[in-house]
This record gives structure tokens, C-alpha cells and sequence, in this order.
């Protein structure tokens, strides 16, 4: 008899059997060669069939909101309000996708006719993008929507043509399945091929699912650990594939003196509840907050943990969430000239399963270096005061490039801060002014990557160039116009085309 | 005293010393640092200043073609006029990705106002890309100029407005100086800061480049164990950078009863100029070519033999290429089922230096395996002889991946050959029709990838979209106007931008 997963409840640290089991090496393999099969129908259907794909399974998952909430909930112990925003943004990224999917810019079509040039006469060249093949995701234990099953890394491969395994998260079994459940009826509703959607459960059927050589790319978001085994397995492919991995950042944000003065209990209430929401459980949580020092520093200080003192009891996702947040703490406290100015390590006030107290750490800009920089996922803020800007320059040097930086500023700062911006630019994916780093927009202009260790920063995980990691470009040279695909062939006005070298849009 | 450099003369095999002394580690050091700084300068110089700088290094290319093209000669053995077409399209990709630079769609702009959304309202979101950093450069021996110093790579690099750091290639190095210096004056000519190119000697210095810090991606073209080391450092680098690498291609080329039928002569012809041109070491020469076999197959290869016994004799560019390429023909040799129809193993008719024959070895497509089909670097082609579709196909899953895959067919076959083009398409990065891969054309359109292991499948290093490799996307949240690059301020039109989902042109 195989082992069933278990989950779960991190409000009280109760496990229950899910009756899952982890999916047998056989089945994992069928799973992704039936993916195979499903891409060759795929791409027999249009754009616009693809699209209608991409909804349905956005109204899918909306219908079954009163299914999954409570599902995710007892997983993950998010609150329902939350978990319902999340759903509302997985469903939205589909449709959005939907849209990207029809306007056809992402085919970045080329066409460039034959004739003379500088090296003679040259052939007719056509390029355009084609979907890469079977994409494996891994969501992470934070977003059990839209970083997991139905998350953006399954609708931007799904988007760009390709088939996608996912591989449910340990943390969150039954989300998983029941998410998966209503993909399936969506693609059933649109009449798409069910085998588009797969997914296994148990970690040996990841790495089965990673070292399959029919597996074109996978898409990851999580911890640096699990990364690492995967990337592990990766190596040992006869084909190396690419790795899309979201691993670490610590989203400094900086405060002005000016802005300070100007509104110190609003950017109190914004940052404590940008550090507190979700537990603090957010990729793009801001972890070090550099303020003036002195008599507003102070003030600002206390409003940010009265600010934090008054948020919900931060329940932890699950037990290495939970250890790893402890230890983070553990190490910060201990680093030199740290103070703590909020809450305790251990047990939160409401004690039950995985709760936490939410914290304040406080250290002087001067002795800042990388023992205070580290990530600790939870709802923690290290609050930085700084003298003067030359110690500011010099703190954000020790703090590891991150995903965001943020920064508090009024109009008269605007000439003052200009020459810091291009170091932050430098240093992380996305420049956020006077706002919070956490609440990701999902539109086409959004970004979500940042210089390594935050991601690999050539890519991203959120907005619409999402889908351009599951797509690679193909070439058609003097090809017969019966042989082309329709978007390449003379006369086709459904996308934007570039031809010899002049953008043109759809008509 | 360091030792220096010594250049060998192909078409002699005499080496001359040419003065130069590997670059030490702290000049690599130094180098690379004042690139950080010329890059800060690039920053602050508008798009139009980055078009002129291409412009002129192009111009200060073509003007020194006389001294150029006879030390390219003497160090690689290509004939004048290959090397005057090489020297040409080196220029023109200079001026090709000025006109990208001007276009400005590679910024690939895209702004989405703040408002209402089903996620509640947003803020305003801009995003575009921005340079990576400093680019390092490995050139091959194959290509003095159009992959080496002033080739694609570094020209697109530039584009994107990143420093370079070029490694020069071991078998050129004086071409590479000269081409250097071309370049350093046409960025003095264009006001440019000098140290935005720079250049590094012998395999230590570029070791030491590519394990240096502040290096951002290497792009690189060249043979398998060099790839190999130099991914061996990037492992061991703190922060991964990424490899942007074109490893092997054995592209290959079918011709059809029909086409045999209606031009055997003119496809036979064709075929061995494609082989022979360049001495057969280009990485889209086609290796392999399956022809139906019987009495027109036979025709066609004496056709072929008498195209490729007339060609110039093959002068590889060093001892390195010929000794891989006599093992390559060694090893096909003994491959069963093998014949050969022309040349023999060893130095060919004009025996002085590298000089080898032009060989034509065959195969019936029953036989074929792994064996028969690795890349052979030089002027030699395997014909294969097909009796049907079914063991074209069959043999055709022995083949590699490749760059490219060629097909030459009649109007008649269309219907016939339509249901293998998906295939095709999935093992290459280019599907040429009633043509050849060699001679790829530059252009907006043009592709130089394919699925591994001919290079990673998502990039490509020839075409405009080659400047992707050095960009990073970079987005501002709610950012104040004055903060704002250029090109993400409100009213700019000076390049195409997506505006809340809508590509809009520029005006």
C-alpha cells in the first residue's frame, strides 16, 4: 500500500489524511507524453480557440469560489478575504493572458521580403514565436492560487501554446486537486484537450517530471532548497532546459526625511500593513525599512508597531515556514546593535498551530553589513535609521539585490534623491514610489524578477513578456506561402507584423 | 619576460610571433572596472548619440578594409572575397542595429495608467528594458569579423548600451587587434567613451573576464570544450550570469523526387557550394543531405562530386579544426554501411598547411544511426539515400537538432511534405525552402538558434532580436515624472509604446 499525503491546518497544526497518493514514476510518465500529444491538437486551434480556453477556465475557477476558499484556508491559513483576492487575480491573469492571446503582439511576427541588400540579393526570412513544448510548474506555499495550479506560470504556458504538468505543492494537496478539477472542466467547457492540464502529486514525481526528456522548461517559484534539487536534476539532463526560479529578496525601502515630516503615521499604517499582510509571507515583502534618525525616526517607530501591534494573529504557512522565520529572527537579534522594538520570538499571542507575534528590529545605518540583510519570511521589518545620505548610500550597498526598492519622497526630494536611482534600478526589477512593494499589480507593464538572487533578471514570472519564457523563435526562409503558418503569410492582418524592419499594427 | 602570441598562416602552416603578450590579470581587472564606468557614461548619452557610435564603428570598418582583409587572410586562410563579404556584413549589422537603436521597440515600452481593475484600483505601472552591463565576447576562428571582434555579438551588446569586453580569438589575434583598433576609433570619431570596447589576449585573461563580478553575460561562438570551461567558471561565480552559446549543427538538408526530378543539376551544384564555400566551416553548412536513391540519386551524386571537385581547394583555419575534422571523417568513414564517393582522408591536391579534400560520403537511410550523423566542421557532406517517406522519417530522428533544416521540393509536393514541417520545425531554429543554410542573411527577421544542442533554443545571436540577450526589463511604480527615463514620460513618442494593453507606433 502507497503512503497518502497528508495536510496540514496551520491555525492548529492538526494533520489529516487527503487519501492522495504520490503518483507512481509510470504515471508521471504517461501523464507528460499525453501532454505531448495534447500540444499537437493545440496547436491545430486558433488563436481565438486558445483564448476561449484561457476564459473558460478563468470562470471555472470563479465558480467554484465557495469550493476552494475553504479548502485553501484550512491549507494555508490565509484569510478568506485574501485567498478570495488571490482567486480573483488567478482568474484575471488567465483572462488577461486571453486578451495577449488575441492581440498577437507575443508572436513578435517579422517578415522581411527578399531583395537586394549591401550582401546581395537575400531570401525571403519569416520569423515568428512558437510554443517551446511540455512546461512542468511548481507553485509556491504562499500564493495557493495564483502562484500554484491556476497561477501565472500555468496560464502564460498555456497562453504561449504549451501543454503544462504541475506538480501540486506538499503544502496545499487538496487546493492543488480541486484546482486542478476546475481547469480541467474549463478546458472541457472550451473543448480543448483535457490532456493540456496534468499534474502530480509527491516529490519524487517532480524530479520523475524534471527529468523527462520530453519536458521543455519549468517554471518555479519557491525555496532556495527545493530550487537546488531541481536545478540538480536539470544538470543531469541529456538536454538542458531552462529554469524559471524565483528564489530570495529582502525589498529595501527607503523613507525621506521630507516624506517623514510630511506624512509619517500614513507610511506607518502603509508599511506595517505591507509587512503584515499575509502573514508577511510575500516575496515582495519590504524586510529593511531605512528611516531618518532622530526624534521623527523615533515617532515613525512607534507608530509602525502600533501600526502592527493591531494586525491579525500572523499564522505561518506551514512548519519549515515556520522554523526557517524562527531561526531568520533568531540570527537577526543576534546581529550587532540590533534592538528589538516589537514582539517576542516564539508563539504569537493567539497560540495555536503556526502563529507568530509580529516583529520590529532596530539598527543604526552605520552598522549595517550582511549579517542584517538576510530574508526572513514572516511578518518582520528591520527599521534602519540613517544620519545623512552618504549613510544610507552606503547601507543599501550591504543589502542583497531584491525584486523591489521603494522609496518615500516628497517633491523637494525629487532633485536630492535623482542620482540614487539608477544604483536601485541597478539593484533590484521594480522602482516603487511612495507605495508598497507587496499587492503586485498583474497588468501588461508589470515586472516580477530582479538581479540575482531575486530571480534570474532577465525574465519574469507576472505581466504579459511572462509568456516569452515558454516561447523560442522559428525562422522561415523562402518558404512556400501553403507551408507557412497563417499569421507569416501574405495578406494575414491579425496581429501586429513587422515587415522589412516597419512595425504595422492589426487592422 | 611574458611570452607572446604567435599567429600561423593556414594556407603555410608556418607561426609567426606577433608581439602581443597575454593580458594579465589585473589589466582584465582594470578593463573591465573602466567599462563600469563608460557604461555610466553610454547612460547618460540619448539613443540618437548610441546610433552615430554604431554608425561610425561601421564606417571606421569599411574604411580600413585594405588593411583589414590581408591579416585576416594570412591567420584564417578564407579567400579575399569571402573575407571582403564577411568584412561588409560586419558593417552592415553595426549599421542594421542603429537603426533598431532609432527605432526604439527594442525598449519594448509598455505603460499602464493607474484605475480601477476587478483586483480593486492600481497604480501606475511602466516598464521597459534596460542594459544588462558588461557584455564579455568570445569570437569564433570561423568568422574573423562577423563573429569575432566587430561582430554580432558586440554590436549588439552595444546596441543594447552595454560595454564589451571582447576575448580575442587564439587564431586571429592580430586580426583582432586591427579590428579593435577599427573600432576604438570609430567610438573616438563618435565622441563615445573609448573604454566601452575593450579587449583581452590569451585564454587566462579570458578566464579571469569571465570570473570577474561586474561581468553581466557572455556571449560566445566557438567550439564545444571551450563552452565547456568557461561554463565550468560561470558555475563557480557568485552571481550566475548568462552563457549565450552556439555549440554545434549538423543541418540537414532533404531533396524530393520531384525536385530531384525537375533540377538535379542546379540543387546539385547548389548543395556543393554550400559545402565547400568557407572550406565547409560554417555552423550551417549543410552536413547531411537525404536524396532519393535509384538510378536520378545516382546522377545526382556524380553531379555533386563533379560541383565539389571543382571548388577551390579547402584550407582549415588551423591545426585544431583539421585534426577534429579528420577524426570526424575517420569516424564516418568506418560508420556502417558507409562508402565514399569523392576525395580521400588526408591532405588534399594542394597540400601546403591545412589543406584538406572535399569529401562525399554515403549512406542508404536504413542504415543511418547516431553514428552517421555528428557534425563534421569542414567540406564534407554525407548523402543519404532514401527509398520512401517512411525511411526518410526514420531517419531523419538520427539527426540532431540543428540551426537549420533545408528542403527542396516542386509545387507538387506541398500537399505530400506539408505533415513533416512540424517536425522539422521542432528540430531546428530555421527551415530553409528550396534553398541553402549557408550565407544566413542579417535582417530584423533572420534567426540563429535552434533547439539543443545547436544552440539554447530561446536566443539567437544573429537577427535584431540578438540584442534581447543584453537587456533586463526594469518597471516604475507611480514614479514621478522628473524620476522617469525618458521614454516612459508621458507625451514621448518617439518609439512604439503599449499604452493600457495598445500598441501605439511612434509619431
Amino acid at each position: 500500500m502507497p503512503l497518502t499525503l497528508t495536510t496540514t491546518d496551520p491555525r492548529t497544526g492538526v494533520s489529516t489524511d487527503t487519501g492522495i497518493e504520490p503518483t507512481p514514476d509510470e504515471v508521471v510518465d504517461g501523464i507528460v507524453e499525453r501532454a505531448v500529444g495534447a500540444m499537437e491538437v493545440m496547436e491545430g486551434r486558433d488563436r481565438a480557440a486558445r483564448a476561449e480556453m484561457l476564459r473558460a477556465i478563468a470562470d471555472a475557477l470563479e465558480s467554484r469560489r465557495d469550493l476552494l476558499i475553504p479548502i485553501a484556508q484550512a491549507e494555508t491559513g490565509l484569510t478568506e478575504q485574501r485567498l478570495n483576492g488571490e482567486l480573483t487575480r488567478s482568474a484575471f491573469q488567465f483572462r488577461l493572458f486571453a486578451d495577449a492571446v488575441e492581440e498577437g503582439s507575443f508572436l513578435e511576427i517579422m517578415i522581411d521580403h527578399s531583395g537586394p541588400t549591401p550582401m546581395g540579393p537575400q531570401p525571403d526570412m519569416r520569423r515568428m514565436l512558437v510554443p517551446i513544448g511540455p512546461v512542468g510548474v511548481f507553485g509556491s506555499s504562499n500564493f495557493p492560487f495564483a502562484f500554484s495550479v491556476p497561477g501565472g506560470d500555468t496560464a502564460s504556458a498555456l497562453a504561449a501554446g504549451n501543454p503544462v504538468i504541475v506538480k501540486a505543492h506538499s503544502a496545499h494537496p487538496l487546493t492543488s486537486r480541486a484546482s486542478f478539477d476546475a481547469i480541467r472542466a474549463g478546458l472541457e467547457e472550451a473543448g480543448a484537450p483535457a490532456e493540456a492540464v496534468g499534474i502530480v502529486y509527491g516529490q519524487a514525481a517532480g524530479s520523475r517530471l524534471v527529468a523527462h526528456p520530453a519536458l521543455t522548461a519549468v517554471g518555479f517559484t519557491g525555496s532556495l532548497g527545493a530550487a537546488q534539487h531541481l536545478r540538480a536534476i536539470i544538470e543531469k539532463r541529456e538536454r538542458p532546459i531552462p529554469f524559471y526560479g524565483e528564489l530570495q529578496s529582502v525589498n529595501p525601502l527607503i523613507v525621506t526625511e521630507a516624506a517623514l515630516e510630511a506624512r509619517s503615521v500614513e507610511i506607518a499604517q502603509g508599511l506595517g500593513a505591507s509587512v503584515t499582510g499575509s502573514a508577511g509571507q510575500l516575496c515582495t515583502k519590504p524586510g529593511i525599512a531605512f528611516v531618518p534618525d532622530g526624534e521623527r525616526g523615533d515617532d515613525f517607530a512607534q507608530q509602525l508597531a502600533e501600526a502592527m501591534s493591531g494586525a491579525e494573529p500572523a499564522v505561518l504557512l506551514n512548519g519549515r515556514v515556520l522554523d526557517s522565520f524562527q531561526a531568520a529572527e533568531r540570527e537577526l537579534e543576534a546581529a550587532s546593535g540590533v534592538e528589538s522594538l516589537l514582539g517576542t520570538r516564539g508563539p504569537g499571542a493567539d497560540s495555536g498551530g503556526f502563529t507568530v507575534a509580529a516583529r520590529i528590529l532596530r539598527v543604526d545605518a552605520a552598522a549595517v553589513s550582511a549579517e542584517h540583510t538576510a530574508e526572513a519570511f514572516g511578518p518582520l521589518v528591520l527599521v534602519v535609521s540613517y544620519r545623512d545620505e552618504h549613510e544610507l548610500v552606503a547601507a543599501l550597498e550591504a543589502v542583497p539585490d531584491s525584486l523591489t526598492a521603494s522609496i518615500h519622497l516628497e517633491e523637494s526630494d525629487i532633485e536630492c534623491i535623482a542620482p540614487l536611482i539608477p544604483a536601485l534600478g541597478e539593484a533590484s526589477g521594480r522602482l516603487v514610489f511612495n507605495g508598497y512593494p507587496t499587492g503586485v499589480r498583474v497588468s501588461w507593464a508589470q515586472h516580477h524578477g530582479g538581479p540575482w538572487p531575486a530571480t534570474n533578471s532577465l525574465h519574469t514570472s507576472v505581466g504579459i513578456t511572462a509568456i516569452r519564457r515558454f516561447l523560442r523563435p522559428l525562422a522561415w526562409q523562402n518558404a512556400p506561402q501553403a507551408l507557412l503558418p497563417a499569421e507569416l503569410r501574405d495578406g494575414f492582418s491579425g496581429a501586429p507584423r513587422r515587415i522589412d524592419g516597419v512595425l504595422m499594427l492589426a487592422s
